[in-house]
């Protein structure tokens, strides 16, 4: 390299990633803490699969409209993950071990999508994943809604709610209405509900070639008002294909699930238009919402027992969800419950002049032994432009040791929030320092 | 996506790449909160940059042999990050707040590498550095050894030591042997003494041209023997390049710092010899090596005082470290140091059967409540299968709840560490399994 670059050149930074610098990024560190200690403690482990994964594992598992986003490189041998699914998937392929029984994981960490950078939507962002599979009960399914709604209240977030879905049960409504090969269009178009109104999705299914008769069965079923008990019995009597009442089954059993699980019935509400775009979901699909959010949604999943067969040749049934950690953190701090970090710097040991060096060194080290987070000043400048960098760095407290505290065997200690100053004995900076600290 | 592929295809995994499944990933998430909690014990914040940067940020700054490891995408403009030392170096030219005083960071994350994949060498890998940018001072580099021995003393690595080296010095000795314009392949070829001895390095120096009489002054100096102030009296005495004054005298403060930082004299070996590869250093260079390892060395680091320039336009010092997770992690395992993890799963709460499972939930829900990990088994299977899982995935106990035990209103704790099982009221599940945990 060239003692000096005659042209400096800064390329910048790629569109649609970010640099998080340390206070934002220790408060995500922060929400990863809680979201994992979460996930532990419904017994789920931690599973690491690579960034790089074979371009021919990710094709032709996510549509084509996704399968654009998916990055490539070396020539398109090679490609960035796109999620977690489709590599847990291949990993239990691989794993004979994990094949037999059951196999609980969760995952965290980047993914890639080569989207349109705008406001929440990042082409490098990080989620948050939890699975069980081997289980074909969706006993496994409701556990994973608990896991989430206990994550969510770990956070914080007031009462979030969850509104199920099956795609069974819709496709035993396509049948009931005769949607033949429109039934995915009728689910695509149905799924947008609560984005655009009955109306709009009443004007996508007449363009799509849906009469009036089809329409009204359908908006029979999903607009079912009362608890969810009834509109599973009203359902029960309506849908009578074999697919439609495996489809409730499986809700009714989730919501006793649920139940026993410490989610209330009131928590959870039973949507039958539910499908969740993904086209993987072969049972129970969800979403969980915080009602205080000006967009409620923040994470879903489902039931994809077709997946892990691709790769294996058989079936394997599994069932997971995912969230981003962009939209928790930008709802918590939407509500204003964004943590304090709890690896924060507590204390700053100023440096008086080069003379007195040795001495703020040894009392850092001293702080460090005794587990306080602790800087020692290394910039430039006097105790009072120390005391601002503290300041703008939050931290609260500030050892001084200049030539008279060293002659008196004293040491200061600055409290940064109050400005009130106080010398003690060198022998007390610790236990002082820890009072302090309240 | 078909309801079943009529012919499964499984790609594999990329070679270099690993799946690490939940076992050996807790492991490493045990290992990375000690080091984490040891960056911030230092006052060390977080900084977080995306995997893919532009190619044109990372070209030209790691010399032609690292750069074709490079990998790149998007026809070439994009890149993935092949160290934390250049995305550092382009965050804090892009952010003015970062270049007027002090910014110190840790960042930890996978780097990617295009390397032929071997023993301990991966093509995606975690690594760990930390840097304190804006100080001249080599008091800057002492608290970045002071750090990072820390780190793998509390990682429980025994005495791990120090070499320590200075750029500016095997300056002032390439000026004592007349190496002229073979100065950098002198360093080179000195750089590799503790890997070929020295003869090896000799011949190599005879082959670039180098004569009997310099590589006696050369080895004057770096074989010198003593304490390391003695080393550095005598290479005082016999360098007399500016260059190589300004150095040793680097040497002495960072010894002192050292000392103050509760590093001893007898855990720093000062090595002239020592240039660690990277050409981007300008000053302080250092090796850490645990002296029970079959190959010691761990981790290094050093100053970089011109590479901010190269983006900025003007200089800005700095200096870090960097290791890598599989180095550490392997070293622990060579060594029997791997820790348990605390977020493993301590309690499986059994089914009985169907008729069981409300009352099965609603017991792993009040552990979990509690504050224990605890899996809720989702499989198939009796309660001798069940126990056995609980085996293969190390939890020490079973909670069982069948027809006997709910109609007794009792539950059954199974340690299966010594295979006793007893019964106790259901009200006492919780402080039991604790009691058991020990």
């Amino acid at each position: 390299m060239s003692p000096m670059s005659p042209q400096a050149s800064l390329p910048g930074r790629y569109g649609g990633t970010r640099d998080l610098l340390p206070e934002a990024a220790a408060a995500r560190k922060e929400i990863l803490r809680t979201i994992t200690d979460t996930f532990e403690r419904f017994g789920f482990g931690p599973l690491e699969t690579p960034a790089i994964e074979y371009a021919a594992t990710l094709e032709g598992k996510y549509g084509p409209d996704a399968e654009r986003l998916i990055y490539k490189l070396e020539d398109g041998e090679l490609a960035l993950r796109y999620d977690f699914t489709v590599p847990l998937a291949r990993v239990v392929a691989m794993n004979p071990d994990l094949q037999r029984g059951l196999f609980r994981r969760y995952q965290i960490g980047p993914i890639w999508r080569r989207d349109r950078p705008q406001k929440n939507r990042y082409r490098e962002f990080v989620q948050c994943d939890v699975d069980i599979v081997g289980v074909a009960s969706v006993a496994a399914d409701a556990e994973i809604v608990a896991v989430l709604t206990a994550c969510l209240e770990n956070l914080r977030f007031a009462e979030p709610r969850t509104r199920l879905g099956n795609r069974k049960v819709l496709n035993g409504l396509a049948a009931a209405v005769g949607a033949g090969e429109l039934a995915e269009e009728m689910m695509r178009s149905l799924d947008k509900l609560d984005k655009i109104g009955e109306n709009g999705v009443r004007e996508e299914l007449a363009q799509k070639g849906f009469g009036a008769d089809q329409m009204a069965r359908l908006f029979e079923i999903t607009g079912l008002e009362g608890s969810n008990l009834e509109k599973l019995a009203a359902a029960e009597a309506s849908l009578t294909a074999p697919v439609a009442a495996e489809g409730l089954a499986e809700l009714r059993l989730m919501l006793e699930c649920l139940a026993a699980l410490g989610v209330p019935d009131d928590r959870v509400s039973v949507d039958f238009s539910l499908a969740r775009g993904l086209d993987i979901y072969t049972g129970p699909v969800y979403e969980i919402e915080v009602p205080s959010l000006k967009t409620p949604s923040i994470a879903g999943g489902g039931r994809y027992d077709r997946l892990i067969g691709i790769f294996l040749g058989r079936d394997i049934p599994a069932t997971g969800m995912s969230f981003g950690l962009d939209r928790v953190a930008n709802a918590m701090e939407e509500l204003g419950l964004l943590p304090e970090p709890q690896g924060k710097c507590r204390v700053l040991v100023t440096v008086f002049d080069q003379s007195t060096l040795p001495a703020s060194f040894r009392a850092a080290t001293r702080l460090r032994n005794a587990g306080m987070n602790t800087e020692l000043y290394q910039g430039e400048g006097g105790l009072r432009s120390q005391f601002g960098y503290a300041d703008r760095r939050g931290i609260p407290l500030a050892v001084i040791l200049g030539p008279d505290e060293l002659a008196a065997g004293t040491v200061a200690i600055r409290d940064l929030r109050t400005r009130k100053q106080e010398a003690v004995a060198a022998g007390k900076l610790v236990d002082e320092v820890l009072a302090l600290q309240g």
